[in-house]
């Protein structure tokens, strides 16, 4: 019988737990509601109980330990969300299953993903940025997950404000860091409580919104060079938004740093919702060899 | 015979070209005044020939090519010093000697050379921020070399700027992005042309200095996570600058990201000078195993 690998996307509002062939063929998948760690993790193990996997890759809603010096190497760490603080993750699936594991964020599994199958493919780096109800950013670079000390947290970045943007933000850290300008929550707030979805696509609040995300993609550029910059999550299914984007990130960065044609450069996300996933799979089959 | 080993640490003023040991005992070494390719470089090669080394590391200003896959790999490209724009500096090493290159810009291996053997030693990742007539950095991500489509330019990202700043910025790009504010000549011309180091240590300027460089230092927080961040140059010189960076950047991150001890954190470079020099030296010898 060949191998199977496992994989889990958890997010703050639910887990995606798949199972897969080592060709990727995805052999059983399921959704579990993220409530508390008693319920949410005894689904988790009852689907992986079914058919053991060899090795798994996991993809973490945060902030999460990535610092294997650290003594919480693999904790949930400082999460408002219930029951989820300073949970051993990592640890708890260790004492189920004893096999190799990989250990990093959503952010950072997506963005594996699409260097591997999706819109980065061929290339050696890439950074993956969903905007939805939060900004998360992750990365990969020579090939490899973006970590150091910990891991990126790129959606809190602080930014030069739009000279015609009077919105204070909605980050309770930074106030109006690039989370608190340009997630939905603060597109919806700044636009009197109407929902991103039913505000117009030539509203002047969009070209605030571009003019935001592309000084974001200006900062990754000029930080980290990557190859491809790849949105995805909800507000960037605002497809007017990109050419915006490109045209503000071309004044912005006014020429200085040679980018990949900028079509190519800032795109959709291409597996959409099975990044993550598939940033997994690949990451457990290659934890096994 | 054992085997030596060559650096070239390329900078808009000086050539530093070194040669040492396979431990790192550096032979010989010269400085070249950078004026012309076809004069700065005959003294290179002279210098090179009278000690034929068996590999080579490079660390040039720039911008330069660093994509292996374009076609003007190895060239210094768009520099407005005469002479060199679109110069093929690696061709023209490689026709003078045939052997393994290791080709990067001058932030980049003083950052892999403090990771080895200054202030980031034991470490996977760091940032060098070099301050002084420009602002230049570069990073170790993972044990390598932080590159992708190109190399950072870090010195050009955009900031929220300092309420109590009226200064316009210098940059020619970008007016008041990071390099614009922050550089010597910025320092300068903000305190109406006084020298930087004839500004008193208590100045309000060195204030807005601190808190631009902490946002620099919060952003290469957010987006890469390093174990480390460095700093080098004129600028950083100033000792006052350290402590009120560090507390800046307390301030402006609100503790959203845990990171280590600041003073362990932000901080000088430890080989000063030869932090690039031993950056190149180290590169060419692991480019020759």
């Amino acid at each position: 019988m060949s191998k199977i690998y496992g994989a889990i996307e958890a997010g703050g509002t639910k887990f995606v737990c798949a199972v897969s062939d080592e060709n990727m063929n995805i052999l059983k998948r399921v959704k579990i509601p993220t409530t508390v760690p008693e319920e949410t993790m005894a689904e988790v193990f009852k689907f992986f109980d079914e058919d053991p996997v060899c090795a798994m890759g996991i993809g973490s809603f945060g902030p999460i330990d990535v610092n294997r010096k650290s003594e919480t190497y693999g904790y949930i760490t400082t999460t408002p969300k219930q029951g989820w603080a300073n949970y051993d993750f990592l640890g708890d699936m260790k004492r189920h299953y004893d096999i190799p594991y990989v250990w990093t964020t959503d952010v950072n599994v997506a963005a594996y993903g699409e260097l591997k199958r999706g819109a980065a493919r061929g290339k050696e780096s890439c950074v993956y940025l969903t905007v939805g109800t939060g900004v998360g950013g992750g990365g990969v670079i020579n090939g490899q997950l973006l970590e150091g000390y910990g891991h990126p947290e790129m959606g809190h970045m602080l930014l030069r404000r739009h000279p015609e943007d009077k919105y204070e933000g909605k980050c309770p850290f930074h106030h109006d860091c690039l989370e608190g300008l340009c997630a939905g929550p603060a597109v919806e707030a700044r636009h009197h409580g109407v929902k991103a979805y039913d505000i117009p696509k030539d509203d002047k609040d969009w070209e605030i919104e571009a003019y935001y995300l592309a000084q974001a993609c200006m900062t990754y550029t000029l930080v980290l060079s990557p190859e491809k910059i790849i949105f995805g999550g909800g507000v960037s299914k605002q497809e007017q938004l990109f050419p915006m984007i490109r045209q503000s990130f071309k004044e912005q960065m006014n020429g200085y740093v040679k980018t990949p044609d900028l079509d190519d450069y800032i795109v959709h996300v291409e597996l959409g919702d099975d990044a993550g996933i598939t940033g997994c799979l690949l990451l457990a089959i290659e934890a096994d060899k």
